[in-house]
């Protein structure tokens, strides 16, 4: 049984780990900590692991008060800049504990975004979509922008020529752009959430990676992967791709 | 029996549909003529239809010395300018002929452009995917364009708003671009022929239509249609949709 | 502005629709009535439409307290026997009222079916794929029962011949089910909803038509156009195809 | 420069695979040998490699005399038995040459599958749709119920749990079949060639891998990777897969 303290426990996030942790079968929650509640021992409460969907401004404090706990930590929060990345390396070096940041836990976007980088250099053409809700700001996602750039990075590994394109006559007007040489199309549609999808195409066939999180409940199984995997586990990790078995 | 004249017999599309005519249950090849051979009414045979896939040069002239020698047209070339069509227009009304002349001939995807234009008004967003071989010149296509236009027109008849979306952060750089309001991306894949895609959401749900091309036969059915369907009709006829019975 | 009564308002669907009248800009929600609430004139307070997500013992009996308080109704509860349906069309007709019955208000979903109707003629091959949630109970779903048996009448109007399949070993073993001969493929998969993909083949071409319904506020615009539709008309309607605008 | 001869080259593999040695920058076309010809060390003219593209009776031996004439050998040949197989990887082990069999050269196929294994074991539901041209005879396709198993084993592997599913009323009837748990659906569409989907599900998500293959020259990028692959490689190999950088 895996005793686990959830920070942010109610934001929207926090609640639907707090439900997670609650329903699965090898997990007891001890803790429900938000904004205001220190981060001590007691408030702990006998935690093994601590999950922290917070903000920016408090993650990292949060995490080197859980290391300093002795209890090792699962981060969603975003915002995390390269300093305070070292810092917590640093700390989770020299305490022996384990800290595992991840900008995505949608097991699905996470394979999608290995699996292109992995296909990446048997195919001639690539491409990717990504489709979410109208009211996102950005374009192209996050994850699209990663995607494509593993993708390329694979691509240039072994020397691939650039992708065959006879286009003459292009305006180059829609949304979204070209990253790293690999064309990310960015769709805004009622109805959707958050999707990805990856067109590979060699002369006679094409393999077609797809991810599509409804809700963010999706994150859930990454979540509590994540916390079973930092229990044995030393040092920093970044994302969950990190402690997934795909070799 | 449906006795058929296929001018442009030698070319790609031409030999394409001397084949499907030749296998078609109602139907005879009686002429097969290409450049170089006088459309004259001994040349036709006794045709009672001539199918046109030449030149834009040749085309118009072609059309006329088959209404002369009174038989009906379906043609699959293009170019034609807004004049030709009307001189054709006059000729076929003063004959009492009829031409069929239209710009795409695949079922599907005369089907997605119609259906498009019907659910237009019912969703709050649409996008359309447009995703050729890498051999293509331009970009968006001008089936993506054409079904674009459509959606657009159907949407400003009945007054919708424009859709949602909330980007801030776009470089707006990817193959593509925005016709009439409705964004067209533009894939070129190796691997691929010609495959369109619309996408059309609602809160909580979407409606995909898609056509995928994989080959000139896929013309087939929709020659063959329009064949049987100019033989009891008079007058001009644009567009394969015009004969099919969608209502 | 359209005064609008829920009945079954407490309900799941009846609460969704109680929030989309609220905030559609040409209504008002003049009355919540759940179980145990009589419906009256004095409690349907105004209203010129009722909507009905009720229960099926319950629905019937809604429908006549309505006409006879002289307001149309929009009936979303199922389980309606012919027997009632004739009862309340003869109500209606008598009344000079309106009611409109319709098993699925997805706007997605009742225009693949439509558009596969007017599709099915045209393509040599046609299969129905089904996905929902794993917790549905019967395979294949009501939906896809309606679309295939759709497609098979369309073909069997024009007199098509069987669809092209050379299958000589099969176990005609997976979830799923031949409907007046059109195979119908089952598909449980956690994560998903309800969704429906229609695939229509030629030689060398596809058309797929395709509705995803995330959640139930996808009926709301069904909805919202039954209860602006049935507002001016007279008599029984059944289904919400038929006052879309689709020809 | 690596010197091809091609065994079969007067068959339909045979003379793509012809086409594409010709082609590709790092290879020579030196033998092309078909039914009748003798397989000496002569024939086969300074090859390196041979690719067998021939029928089941001939293909061992075949093998076994371009072992004895000191080259390696890929072969596309299918309807290999396990003592036929352990002859030849007793006669490459022996020699000290490389023999590559493979029961598909698709790339997007190969990688599908080997995905699919990946994948497995960290969602809830899966299942498996294949889809061909309607003129295949046995159903469901040799590729998915290699992929289904290989799905399987994967799952059980770490003792996952049945998938979720509340079906109470099935008619369990359509093309297709349940293999080792898991559903494989099969679909005959008049149009299509040979494509494969995998549909992954947890709460709130989805991961789909789909492999199109539209012509056997989808075939080419595997064969050319197995002749690079088995130049300086030792023994027998089992599958595309083996030779491909997937870790």
């Amino acid at each position: 049984m895996i005793s686990v303290a959830v920070l942010g426990s109610e934001g929207r996030m926090g609640r639907t780990v707090c439900q997670a942790v609650s329903e699965a079968p090898d997990m007891e929650l001890v803790a429900r900590l938000d904004a205001g509640d220190e981060i001590t021992p007691e408030h702990l409460n006998g935690a093994d692991v601590a999950v922290d969907f917070t903000v920016p401004q408090a993650s990292e404090g949060n995490v080197h008060a859980c290391l300093d706990a002795g209890i090792n930590v699962v981060v969603g929060t975003t915002g995390w800049t390269d300093e305070a990345i070292e810092r917590v390396r640093a700390h989770a070096d020299e305490a022996g504990q384990c800290v595992l940041i991840a900008p995505n836990f949608a097991m699905s976007a996470v394979l999608v975004m290995e699996f292109a980088k992995k296909a990446a250099r048997y195919f001639d053409s690539v491409e990717v979509l990504e489709m979410h809700h109208p009211r996102k700001l950005d374009a192209p996602s996050g994850t699209a922008h990663a995607t494509a750039r593993g993708i390329a990075a694979a691509r240039k590994h072994v020397h691939m020529a650039a992708m065959p394109d006879a286009t003459q006559t292009d305006a180059l007007g829609t949304r979204g752009g070209v990253v790293d040489g690999v064309p990310v199309h960015a769709i805004r549609l009622a109805g959707l959430n958050a999707h990805e999808e990856v067109l590979f195409g060699n002369p006679g066939e094409q393999l077609v990676l797809r991810t599509d999180c409804f809700d963010r409940v999706s994150f859930m199984p990454g979540v509590l992967h994540a916390v079973r995997a930092v229990l044995p586990r030393r040092g920093l990790i970044l994302g969950l791709d990190q402690v997934l078995d795909l070799d």
